[in-house]
């Protein structure tokens, strides 16, 4: 069956706050570096007070994904909670201005649109305080079924491991997808995620998924090992497919017992790391939907993946598509 | 008498909405290139539900030049009004976490913190649709007249020439500065501004103003010739101190009789003009404010400017004190 979307993600819808912070600002908030906190409504306001002047522009793990995957030339769809308010508006707006499938209702009442303090310091590295306010509130009654069914790869953030509500509309879109006979996706996010739902995400990935995505430091969490190599083989024989990103060495595709290394993209300067993740997936997301290569769907990877941290923000400021048809990749 | 600030300034509080467009969307939109035009709420909400995604900041130009002050490392208090809502509350996030005196009462009810919808085109030319909002309900009220006195310059917008009751607020906050041997400083702009108020902004420029800022076109419009030579001649025969931006040409110091040529400093690539005159405003008025000649003041407005038309937003994203050392201007 021919899909209508490349990829469908569901994911907590974010508003990020990004401002510039040396280390001894993390170090007087006591904020690890290159970490991702879930902070309540009080230390939103206390750490906000504390930051920067900031960019305000829509994150969210897989929301940039999706956003990569509309760079990039893709059809997407996206499944995330805002509230209705000024920066629910503005996350719909930026999706829906990319082209991006997104009708998931507002939260009428209760929490603010969740929002994201990122602090990036001068080597590039984002430390992300995450007040996740209406983005909890999803519920499987969101998940429409016929968006899953049109969609090549459905794809699913490990964020969501969190509120019991959003495992259960991992739950449905998982079946809807399985059914459909549509390939399932789904990424680590977060090592401090691993730690917490370990056992739960080693259950998800042997029975349901398809496709992982993590850097080392989450596959590290997940088979509890420093020694890549050992849990690279581990995740290889777990999952149909891996993609590891390994930050400037590039990333390594895992697949039907063999490792593929993938390069890098070069960057003139690395200002903000945020998205990095998200635009490896979206580019080897977008390959896998149009039957490239492995290797292919690993280097539109690393290429998004490059354009996003040479500047702020974790959403593409360039055309993907241009980018990746000039490096003979499309 | 010794000042606590370098510079008081009144404004629009504005938040920007930044997005890339083409020409074929400015066209369609029957947008001017470059200008700024006022729009009402349901034209803002058409606009936006045009434009691509985009990154929202703090703007308004006096809170861009305030901005810039302070990053040079200045003291500055700023006026204005936003609404109590979420964009509020980040303009005054932005202000105060840069050490900005801020203390103007948000409306708590009424229309939402003004916004300005920012094209940015691939030339980096900015075109700008503002609605006004919360802003236009600064009266004089706001204005705390131990501020003003307090303040070296006073800095206002020649936008505020709209709303009755903002002018109001000028003409309290100039008299208090006149009566405290404080200067007066005014940026014209915009030409279209110009165009209503001409003899207002004449009136006020040969009794009130000491400094005006302003760019070619504006001057243009407020002399109503197209000789720049001309145009100079009568605003240096009126204002003490004028200081005319020419874009790639630099800008032109007019003062005594005397035409001071400053060069415009390099960009490697101009990416959004956005706040260029208000950071030279701010770089020429902190050197003001500290004694500088007036060919320094210029130089370091040139600074100023040239750092924030190299990125996308209206203030500095680099140390303004840094760079003017590193170039020997502080």
């Amino acid at each position: 069956m021919t899909a209508q979307y490349d990829v469908a993600a569901i994911g907590n819808a974010i508003v990020d706050v990004i401002a510039q912070a040396d280390d001894a600002f993390l170090d007087a908030e006591s904020l690890a570096k290159g970490s991702m906190m879930l902070i309540d409504e009080d230390r939103a306001h206390q750490l906000y007070g504390r930051m920067g002047p900031g960019l305000e522009t829509s994150g969210g793990s897989a929301g940039n994904t999706v956003a990569g995957v509309a760079s990039l030339g893709g059809n997407a769809a996206y499944v995330g909670k805002v509230a209705k308010d000024q920066l629910g508006e503005v996350f719909g707006h930026d999706m829906r201005s990319i082209g991006v499938h997104f009708a998931t209702a507002p939260l009428a009442s209760g929490p603010a649109t969740a929002r994201s303090l990122i602090n990036v310091t001068g080597d590039g590295q984002r430390t992300m305080c995450t007040f996740l306010g209406a983005s909890t509130e999803l519920t499987a009654d969101d998940v429409d079924p016929a968006v899953i069914e049109a969609s090549a790869i459905l794809y699913l953030e490990g964020y969501l491991f969190d509120p019991v509500e959003a495992r259960r509309a991992f739950a449905k879109a998982s079946a809807i997808a399985r059914t459909s006979e549509r390939l399932i996706s789904l990424t680590l996010s977060d090592a401090f995620v691993v730690e917490r739902h370990r056992d739960a995400l080693l259950g998800f990935i042997d029975t349901q998924v398809d496709i992982v995505f993590g850097n080392e430091v989450e596959l590290a969490s997940l088979f509890q090992t420093d020694d890549f190599d050992a849990a690279a083989k581990a995740m290889g024989e777990r999952a149909r497919i891996a993609a590891i990103t390994r930050g400037e060495a590039g990333s390594v595709v895992l697949s039907g017992g063999q490792a593929i290394a993938v390069p890098a993209s070069p960057v003139q300067k690395v200002v903000d790391t945020t998205g990095a993740g998200d635009q490896y997936a979206a580019g080897f997301l977008l390959g896998l939907a149009r039957g490239r290569p492995l290797d292919v769907c690993g280097r539109l990877g690393s290429l998004a993946a490059a354009e996003v941290i040479s500047h702020y923000g974790p959403r593409p400021q360039t055309s993907l598509r241009e980018l990746a048809a000039a490096a003979g990749l499309m």
